[in-house]
């Protein structure tokens, strides 16, 4: 079974595909000085982007690790998450308070989905 | 192959089954003002719960992520830990410390584990 | 498909492989009061030794988490990290910072990685 990768860098790979199965790296905005929201907003686009390139999609989530880097944005981020999860077909997930690699980002999403193979 | 979901909501699902692996959503107690202790027994409950409604089992757990919102609480859980494991079918566990969704909550653990299909 | 483990201890095992994916338990350093470099060579070559054992290896890696118990070891760990991973096979990674289990630990890393069956 071979492994595909996207967004191949010297430290990580935005997305790594093995068989059936895709694991995204974990998202942060490029906005990091935005609020809560648009950060989600934003991190959430780029897991959309980077699950169609798998040949998988947001309904074909299996788990998602969020962080958000004080609990006080939860219900912000919680909101945009809750609008963009296909009703029905949500991941497990699970949601702790980290600070993030750099002081101005609020959110982080790592994703793991299934994916055509 | 498919997916299967339990525990559905609008947010997460409690458990998502990919083939012959089941992903499950963080679980905290709820009995939020209890313990490490209690609160470790009720959580470990829950995934027993969780994987038995999956096809799976304790004995069967790939991995397990754990956080404690607070690190003095790291030896309570241990214990209560120490003695659910099945000896000599122990997962694979990271557990750090991390504040959760609710300040009262102590323990959150996430499990991937092997099912069968 | 067989679960198999190695490092089995009481409270987890050090790595356990299911099928062609093996999942790794978090690696901390045993020179505990080493620098954040030092402890990250130490964690990396812990992760080399247990991915061999699995039959896999670096190139191999899918999705890695690291901790760091303070950002401000997070340029030293990367400085190691950078060096150590396969160019052009890099895997997903999220990185976050959170204490650890014990107060002079300033890295973890848990990996799942790929391996031949």
């Amino acid at each position: 079974m071979t492994i595909k990768r996207s967004g191949v860098g010297p430290r990580l790979s935005q997305s790594v595909s093995y068989g059936d199965t895709v694991y995204l790296a974990g998202q942060v905005a490029d906005s990091g000085d935005a609020d809560a929201t648009v950060q989600a907003k934003e991190v959430l686009a780029k897991i959309d982007q980077l699950l169609a390139e798998a040949g998988s999609d947001k309904s074909k989530m299996l788990w998602a690790n969020v962080w958000v880097s004080d609990m006080s944005y939860f219900a912000d981020f919680n909101k945009v998450w809750d609008a963009w999860v296909v009703p029905g077909q949500t991941p497990a997930r699970a949601a702790v308070e980290a600070k993030l690699a750099r002081p101005n980002l609020k959110v982080e999403v790592a994703v793991i989905a299934a994916r055509s193979v």
